[in-house]
C-alpha cells in the first residue's frame, strides 16, 4: 500500500445533498409490493436516507472533522488502517457516527470498506488482472466518497447441501452466462443491508465450496442502478406511525434491508473480482466477515453505553439507586459494556500487519463479538427489571397533553428525584424503544446473526486459539515432560 | 364455602354477543388523548374485546364446556378450589383458553377470580360487615358471568417512602372523604389489565403500610362506568397497520393495559371491602398476588409450549435439525417449558386447604415463576438463534404476490424439507412476532414485572422454604448435633 | 408381576453383622496394588463397609422400619413398583437413607434394583429362558436381601469406533468362548461402585451396538468371588488422615470405585441374561440407566438440601442474613434444591405402569437429572461465597486444643449470633468438606457423569418430548393451519 | 519516585539457598498444635518454600532473568512501575513465575510489593515521619532482597458491627499501648499468606473505620520472628500422603495461609506506618486491594492457560476433538482465559500515573477480576465433563505397576490417538488434581474470597464507572437533551 497511491487525486468529501442527489436513478426498489420512485422522500426510506446523510454531515462538522477524514484528505473509512492506532481511530469514527446515530450505525461507509480493505488484503492471492480492477474500484469509492454495501448472505435452501448439490439451482447466485465483456449472474442475495441507499453493490461469497461449485465462486461490484438488479425492502422496523416521543430512537433511525434479486445481471470484466477460483471463496467470505466483526464491536459501543445508561437513569427516576438488587444488575451492564469495549481496543493494539494493511486480532474480535452476542438478550432483561412495567403500558404523550387529565396524569407519573412525570415517561419512552418492540427486536436478530453468527464465532475462537501453546503447559503440568521449566 | 352457596341459583352462561353489548355503558376510555366511544368497534379495542370474548365463546362451544363450565353450571373460573384436582382444573382452563388466545392471557375472568377467591379466603380475617359484602361480590360477578379486573399497582413516586411519606399525596390511591353511605377516593393506578372490556373492577392495597397510612389502606369494587373513574389507555402494543400474515399473532391478540384515573370517586359501602385496616394491606396485596401468580404460572405455559415448537419448527424449515448446536438449544427449550409445567402441576397437587380454599404450594408457585421469568430471554434468543437473520429482514407478502418478482422471490425462499418459500415465511413471520417487536416485547416486560417482580418473588421463597429444616441438617452434618440419626 | 411370586417365602432381612460377614470370602480386592485381605477390617474400606452398613441397621431400626421395609417383609429396595406411591416411598427411602449418610449414597441397594426392575421389565423382549433365570436371580437377591453391584461403563477407547471396530479387541467387555455350561467373558469396566463390599455383580452393556458387536452385547450377573474377577479399587476420596472435625463427612463416609477386570471369567449358563442379541444393547443400556437416573435425583435430595443448610447456617454464623446478596444466593440456592424435588416426586406420580411395573416419567427424570447436573457448581459457588476464606485457611482442631493459644483462638473465632470459634469452625469444616476437597469434588464428577452424561440427558430430552404436540402448536400460531381452535 | 533513589546501592539477588538460611530464625509456627522447629524441613512446609524459593532461582536462571531482575538489579518485583510498559513486565514475571509455579503463584514477593507500592503512593497522604519509614522499608526489601508478607483481613466477629462496637474488643487488631519508642498491639488476622515463609510481615487495615475505632486504625511492618507473633498454620491443601503422579501439582505444590495472632506485639517507631488516623484506614484498605487485584489477574493466567489446555488435551485423549459439545465448552474455555489476558493486558496499558506510579485502570481490573470469578467454577464444570468419570475412579499408579495385573490395566485404559494407558491416566490425575480435590477447592475458595470479594469487586465497578457520561448519553437518548450532536 503506498502513501503515493492513496494520496493521488484531491479528496472529494460529499455533502449530505449531494449524497441525497446520488439516491436518485433508475434503482429499482419496492417497498410492501409497490416500486419507490425516490427513496430519499419516501415516507419511510428517507429517514434511512436522513440517517446515513450523518455520515456526510459529520465530515464537514467541526467537531468530527478530525475523526471522520483520513490523513489524505478523504473519508476515513477509505483509509487503510496500517497501525493500531489508524485501527483505533477506524473504531473511534465508527463509535461516534453510530452514537450520533442513537445506537443504530450508519453503515454506508463502514460495510463497504470492511469488504475493500478484505479485496485489498487478498490481492495479491488473486493475481491480476484481478488485484488492478479492486486496486481501481476502491480508488473510484473512496475518490467520489460513495456509499457502499455489501451482498453477502445466500438464501441457500437446504443447509445441508452445497450450492451445487442444491435441488433449487438458484439457492446460491451463480454464473449463468459469460461474455466477452463480462458475466451473467443469477440468483438472490437475502439481509443486504442498506443496499437502497447506497451507490455501488459488493457481491461477495458466503462460504467454502468445492471444484462442483465453481459456477458459484464470484465476487464483483455493481452500482445500485445495474438493469436486472431488484432490492425488495423488508418491511420490518418500520417508522411508519411511530413519534418522537414514544420512540425517541426508532422514529427517525432506520436501516434498509433487501432481498436482492439478480435476473441476468451483467457484471462488465472491470467489476470482477474472482470468478471460479472456488478454493477462494472461503477465503473471501471469512476475509469479509473477520474485517466486518470489527466493525461491529465497535458500533456496537453506543449500544451498550446506552444500556448502561439506561439502567443508571431508570434507577434514579425510580428512585432505586440504593437497591442491593439494582447496585447488583448495573454492576453486570457496566462490566458488560466496558469488557467489550477493552477487547475491541486491545484487538486493535494487538493487531498484525498483512500486506500492509493492519488486521485487527483475530481472536480478541471474536470474542468480544461472542460476549456481546450472548449477552444482549440478559442486558435487555436488566435494564427492563430497572426500568419497570410502565414500559410496556405508559400512556400516551396525547394523553398528557389531554386538557382535562392531562394535569392529573402528569402529576401522578412525578418521581422521586424531583424529575416530572413527563420527563419520566420520556425516559421509560427511550428504554421501551431500545429493548422492547421491533427496534430492540432488531438489535437482538443482529447480536445473534450479523456479521456471522455465533456458532460461527465459537468455531473461529476455536481455530484461532493458539492450542498447542496451551496442549504443551496441560502435558508439562501432568508430567508427560520433564523440562525443569515449562514450555513456552 | 358450603356446596349450597354455589349452587344457590342456576348458573348464566353469557354468550359472546351478551358479553359484547355490556360493555357499551358509560365508561370514559381515552386512547391517545381521545374518547373512545364504543370499545367494541373502536379500530385497537375491537380487537381486545374480540380477544377477551373467546372466553365466553369457549364456555359455547363443545369441545371446551368441560373445562369451561364449573360444577354449579357457573364459569369455572368462579368455581372455588376446593382440592387439588380442581386446582389442575383451574390451571387446564387457563392454559387452554390462553392457547387458543395464541399465548396471549384473556384474563378477564382469571384475575377477578384471583382476587375473589384471595378475598373469600381472607374474609375471616376482614370480619363482619365486610365478610358478606365480598360473599355477595362473588355471587354477583359469577352469576352474571362477569369480566372483572383488577387495579392494584400504584404508581408510587419515590419507592423509598411510605404513601404517607411521599411529598405528592396522591402517589398511592386513598381515601379522601368519608359519608354515611360510603367513601370517596382518589388517586391513580398504573397497569390495569382488560380494564376497558371488563365489567368490573376491583381495587386492592399494593402494599404493607403502617398507622400514618391508614386512609391509604383501602380495598373494594366499582363498575368500570362509575363516575370520575377515567381509562387512560397504553398505545403500546397496538394491532394498528398489522396484518395477519406478518403478525399472525399481534395482528388480532391485544390486552389493553390503562392508567386509571379515580378523580373522587364515590364507593357505596356494600362495595367496600376494607377500610383503615392498615394492618392487613399487606396481606390483602400479598394474598391477591399468590393466588394471581398461579394464574400466571398456567397462562405461560402456552407460551413456552410455542416458544419450543417455534424452535423445532425453525430448525426444520432451515435444515438444521441434525445440527449440534440446535440440539442443544431445543432441549434446553423443552427444559424449560416442561419444568414450568411440572412446577405448576406439582404446586397445584401439592396444596394447602385454607378455609376450604385449596391454595396452591406457595414456595413452589413462587420457583415456578421465577425460572420462568429468569429463562424467557434467553429462550427468545435460542429461538432467534434457530430461526435465522430473516426474522428481522423479511420481505412482506405483497412482495410474494407481486405479478413481475413475486414467484422468482418465493422460489428462492423455499427451504430444506420441500417447505415452500410461503410457508418458511410464514413460519419466520410468526417467531419474529413471538420473540422481537412489540409483542415479544411485552411478553418480556410481563415475564418481569406482572404478578410481582423478580425480586419479590425471591424474598417469597426465602420466606416461605422450610429453613428450619435445612438448617438442623447442616447442623448435624456438621457434628453439633450428635444425634445417630438426622433430625427430620 | 403377580403379587404371589412376591410373597412366595419368608423375606430375610439380614443384620449388619450378617452382611459384613458376607463379605469375607475369597473375593480378589487390590487397593494401590495391595491385595485386600479383609474388606470389612481394612483402614479405608472399612469405612465403605459401614456406610453401606446403615441401609442393614435401618430396615433393623423403629425409625425407619415403614419405609425400609416393603410391604411382603422383604427390603423396599426389592419392591416391584407398581403405582406412583410405591415410587414415591422409593424415592422416600432412597432419600432417608442418603441423608443418614451424611449425603453420600449407600446405593448397595439402589443399583442392583434399579438393574433388576429393568431386567424385569425387559423379560418379555428377552423372553425365555433369560425371563426365568432374571426372575430367578431377581429372588435371590430379594429373598437373600444381598448387596449388589452394577458394571456398565466400558472403557471405550476410541469412542469414535464401535466395540467390534476398536484397535484393542479388549476396549468393550465380550464373550471369548462359548461352552455348554455357560459363557466365558473377557474385558475390563470402569466406574464399578461399591463392588469390593456387594455380594453380587450385575453386568450390562454400556451402549447400542450392531451386529458385528454381537460378541459384546452380553449381560450377566456373578458373585463378587467369581474367579477371574478382580477389583483394582481407585485411591481417589480416601479416608486416610482425616479427623471427624475437618472433615465431618468423608472421614467416615466412602463409596469404592473400582476398576474391574474380567480375565476369561466363566459365567453360567443359568447366570446370563442375554447374549448376542446385539440389538438388545441398548435398550438394555438405557433401561438400566433410566431407572437408575430416578433414583439419581432421589438421592441428590439430602445434598442439595445441604447445600440450602450450609448456605444459611453460614450466613448465620457470619451475621451475614440481611446482606442483600446473600439473600439472592440463599433464594438460588433454594430455588435449585426444591425443582429438583418437585420434579423428581412429580416424575414418580406422573409414572407409566409398563408390564406391571411403574417407570417414572423419563422426560421429567432426565430434565431433574440435567437441572441437577448444571447447577452444582454454582451452588457450590454461591455457599462458598457466603462462607467465607477460612474454607481453605482455617486452624486445626489441634490448634484450639493447645494450652497455649487455643483458648485465644477460639475466643478470635467467635462469631456475630453468639456462636462459639468452635462451633463456627465445625460449620465452616463441614462446608469445606462438602464443597471443595475430594468429597466435593466426588460429587462434581458424579454430577456430571454418574447416570449417564449431561448430553446424553440432553438427547433424551429431545427423544422423549412431545414434538409433534409442539410443532403443531407453532404451525397453527403461524396461520399453516386455519382451525378455529389450536390442535392439541 | 527519584531514579536516585532506586539506584542507591548495589541490588543483591538472594539465592534460593541464602533465602532458605533466612527462614531459620525464632520464628513461631505451629501446624496442628504442634511447634514447627525448622520450616525448611518441615514435611508440608519445605514443599511451601521449595515452591517460593522458585523465585529466587528464577532471578539466577537466564531464561528469566531479564524478566525477573529490574532495570536497578534488584528484583522487578521491587521495581516501581513508571510506565504501561512497566507494569506488563511486571505482570508477565507473575505470570511467569507462577507458571513455573504450576498454576500456583508464589506470592513472597508479590503481595509484599502490592503493600509497598500502594504504602509508597499514600506516603503523600501519611505525611511525615510515615513517609520517609515506607521509604526506608521499602529500601530495606528491596535491597535486602526479602519476602515479604501482609496480614490484612481481620476476624471481624459481626460484620453488622464496626470495631469498636464489637462485643468482643479483639475482633479486630488494636493499639492496646503507646510507648516513647512504639506501640503494642494485640488482635489476630486471619488468611495470611505465605507468612512461615516469608521475612517481613506488613500490617494493614482492613476496613473503613470512624473516629470510634481509632485505636484499630493502624499500619505498620515486622520481621516474623517478632516476639509475640504467633502463625497458627492452616491444614488445609496439606501435601501429605500424596505423590507426584497422582497429584502432579498439588504433591509438591504448597502455599501456606495462617491465623497469625498478636499477643501485645511491640513496634517499634520506624516501622510504623500509620497510627489512630481512622479516616485514612479505608484508603489504606483499598489501595492495597486495588494493586493487588492486579496482581490476581496476573497471577490467574496460567490457571487459566491451564484449564483450556486441560480441555484440549482432554478432549484428544478420550477421542472427542470432534464432538460438538466438546467444541462448544472448549471455545467457551478459550473465551474465559482470553478475555482475562485481554483485559489485564488492557488495564496494565490504560494505567493512570498517580505520584509518580503507575496505576493499573481500576475498572478494568475489577471487571478482569470478577469475570474470573464469576466463571472459574463453570471452568471447572467444562474442563471435568469433557475429562470424564475416571477424574474420581482412576486406579493408582501402584496398580499400573503391579506384576500381574498392571500390563493388562494399562492395556485396557489406552486411548484414541495412539495414547498409552499410563499416559492417559497421568493426563486425568493431573486434570483431578486441577479441578478436584484440595486443591481445586483452593483455587475456587480464593477465586472468591481473595482480594477481595465478587461482592467488593462489584461495588469498585459501580464506583469507577463513568456514569455521568453513560446518563448524559441516555438522557439525550430520550430527548431530555436536544444538542444535535450527542454528548461526550
Amino acid at each position: 500500500m503506498s502513501d503515493e497511491a492513496q494520496t493521488s487525486r484531491p479528496a472529494r468529501l460529499r455533502t449530505a445533498e449531494e449524497y441525497r442527489e446520488s439516491l436518485r436513478d433508475g434503482r429499482r426498489v419496492f417497498y410492501r409490493g409497490t416500486a419507490v420512485e425516490d427513496v430519499t422522500t419516501h415516507s419511510v426510506f428517507k429517514h434511512a436516507v436522513n440517517h446515513a446523510s450523518l455520515d456526510y454531515e459529520m465530515a464537514h462538522d467541526e467537531a468530527y472533522a478530525d475523526l471522520a477524514v483520513g490523513p489524505d484528505g478523504a473519508s476515513r473509512y477509505f483509509h487503510v488502517p496500517q497501525t493500531g492506532e489508524d485501527l483505533l481511530k477506524r473504531s473511534a469514527l465508527i463509535e461516534a457516527s453510530t452514537r450520533a446515530g442513537k445506537t443504530l450505525v450508519l453503515l454506508i461507509k463502514e460495510i463497504g470498506s470492511d469488504a475493500l480493505l478484505s479485496l485489498l488484503a487478498h490481492s495479491a492471492q488473486l493475481g491480476e488482472p484481478y488485484a488492478s480492477r479492486i486496486r481501481a474500484f476502491y480508488e473510484h469509492c473512496r475518490d467520489g466518497d460513495l456509499a457502499v454495501c455489501v451482498a453477502q448472505t445466500d438464501v441457500k435452501g437446504d443447509r445441508a447441501l452445497s450450492p451445487s448439490e442444491q435441488p433449487n439451482p438458484d439457492a446460491y447466485l451463480r454464473i449463468v452466462g459469460r461474455r466477452d465483456d463480462g458475466i451473467v449472474v443469477r440468483g438472490a442475495k437475502v439481509h443486504t443491508s442498506v443496499s437502497v441507499n447506497s451507490n455501488e453493490m459488493i457481491v461477495l461469497p458466503t462460504r467454502a465450496m468445492s471444484e462442483a461449485d465453481a459456477d458459484y465462486a464470484v465476487a464483483f461490484a455493481i452500482p445500485i442502478d445495474t438493469p436486472g438488479l431488484t432490492l425488495v425492502a423488508s418491511p420490518y422496523l418500520s417508522t411508519h406511525a411511530k413519534n418522537d416521543t414514544e420512540h425517541p430512537l426508532s422514529a427517525t433511525r432506520k436501516m434498509v434491508e433487501t432481498t436482492t434479486l439478480f435476473d441476468d445481471v451483467f457484471v462488465p470484466n472491470e467489476r470482477v473480482f474472482m470468478e471460479g477460483r472456488h478454493e477462494l471463496a472461503g477465503t473471501l467470505a471469512r476475509g469479509f466477515v473477520e474485517f466486518h466483526r470489527f466493525t461491529a464491536i465497535s458500533y456496537k459501543l453506543p449500544l451498550v453505553d446506552a444500556l448502561a445508561g439506561a439502567g443508571l437513569l431508570a434507577a434514579r427516576v425510580n428512585g432505586l439507586e440504593r437497591a442491593g438488587h439494582v447496585r447488583d444488575k448495573l454492576s453486570w451492564l457496566i462490566s458488560y459494556a466496558e469488557t467489550l469495549r477493552a477487547l475491541a481496543h486491545h484487538a486493535a493494539e494487538r493487531c498484525k500487519i498483512i500486506d500492509g494493511v493492519a488486521v485487527p486480532d483475530t481472536l480478541l474480535v471474536n470474542i468480544a463479538k461472542l460476549q456481546f452476542a450472548q449477552g444482549l438478550h440478559t442486558a435487555f432483561m436488566h435494564v427492563q427489571d430497572i426500568a419497570g412495567g410502565l414500559l410496556a403500558t405508559y400512556p400516551a404523550v396525547e394523553d398528557l397533553d389531554h386538557p382535562v387529565y392531562g394535569e392529573a396524569l402528569e402529576r401522578y407519573m412525578e418521581s422521586a428525584g424531583g424529575v416530572s412525570g413527563r420527563d419520566r415517561l420520556r425516559v421509560l419512552n427511550m428504554i421501551s424503544d431500545l429493548t422492547t418492540g421491533d427496534y430492540g427486536g432488531y438489535q437482538a436478530v443482529l447480536a445473534i446473526h450479523a456479521e456471522g453468527s455465533i456458532e460461527a464465532e465459537k468455531l473461529t475462537i476455536l481455530a484461532q486459539y493458539d492450542r498447542a501453546r496451551a496442549t504443551r503447559y496441560a502435558n508439562w503440568l501432568a508430567g508427560l515432560d520433564s523440562s525443569q521449566w515449562p514450555p513456552s
